[in-house]
């Protein structure tokens, strides 16, 4: 590389994580101004690249929300997944107490993935096509689930677990912890 | 009432259903626009009143947003509350019946439903002063169901019901309906 190439080209050649850098900041102002308030040029300020870097990267704000999504739904479902992948196989046990620290660590741990999580949810809720994600979402924390409980018994406890990390979130009373190993041993039948 | 009355006060005095309407409509705008898309002008509009209706009924928009999400929060609770009390008191296995209906036809009976709880699981958390209006909504429900469960248990099966609805409703495949009776089984343990 010499200072005699063309900028663009040499741009575009030097910053190959540019779109990887883009869908990051895009998640942070989707958590900041939620989806309504997440436009491209909001999204390449806090990037720190040019507006035209936006349309160069991505077909439209569609495509940018929804590649933004799938990173932080993998990110969560990635932390759940590596909880229940340290337990032995087919330990129901541990596969309760891994379930039981995810509900009251993993899922939540800041106001940041409560509210990213139910901007998806609100998208997803107007607009089935964004439906997709959330069931690869489900399809992912349901197959983590499996290395302890049958498949059956991993869907309704997906489920458990979904219900009681949003009702404690959203409450403005603390909720007892005992209450979450309480439910998850009911569902497992432990 | 005879047409020389002075129009503002003639209207004042007969319209005394006013504030309840625009509180409807501005669930309809929430509905369709979005709690961003909702503004003064919006529901002033979809209520059919002028646009000086909104300040004098309404201190600003978050009563407005307060009040409309503290009525949607109260009709959906009122229908599982209304289930619940058809039901013997103490009488589990019609109580079980009672939730399982529930899950599956009260709590998001059109995509308006979903929407709206959404809209407001997002405002709530991202604003925890909203939450006291979901705290009423899990008090309401958790009370009906202590109709025929006790107190840890109607928790419980509060947050499974939470969960078991939203995964139903945000998934783009069918859940099979047999997993809520299950559930709803293994969480009283009946």
């Amino acid at each position: 590389m010499t200072s005699t190439e063309p900028a663009p080209a040499r741009t575009r050649r030097v910053d190959p994580g540019r779109r990887d850098r883009i869908i990051d900041a895009c998640i942070e102002v989707i958590a900041t101004d939620g989806v309504d308030g997440t436009s491209h040029r909001r999204v390449a300020e806090a990037a720190g690249v040019p507006l035209g870097s936006m349309t160069y990267h991505f077909t439209g704000r569609e495509e940018l929300l929804r590649e933004a999504f799938t990173r932080f739904a993998q990110t969560v479902a990635d932390r759940v997944t590596a909880r229940m992948q340290a337990v032995p196989a087919g330990d129901v046990e541990a596969g309760i107490r891994a379930v039981v620290d995810s509900i009251l660590q993993d899922v939540f741990p800041t106001s940041r993935e409560l509210v990213l999580t139910h901007e998806l949810y609100t998208l997803a809720a107007r607009d089935a096509s964004y439906r997709t994600l959330t069931h690869t979402w489900m399809r992912g924390s349901r197959a983590a689930l499996e290395r302890c409980f049958d498949p059956v018994t991993a869907r309704v406890l997906d489920a458990l677990v979904e219900g009681m990390t949003i009702h404690r979130a959203l409450d403005n009373e603390p909720h007892d912890d005992a209450d979450v190993e309480l439910a998850v041993r009911r569902i497992v039948r432990a």
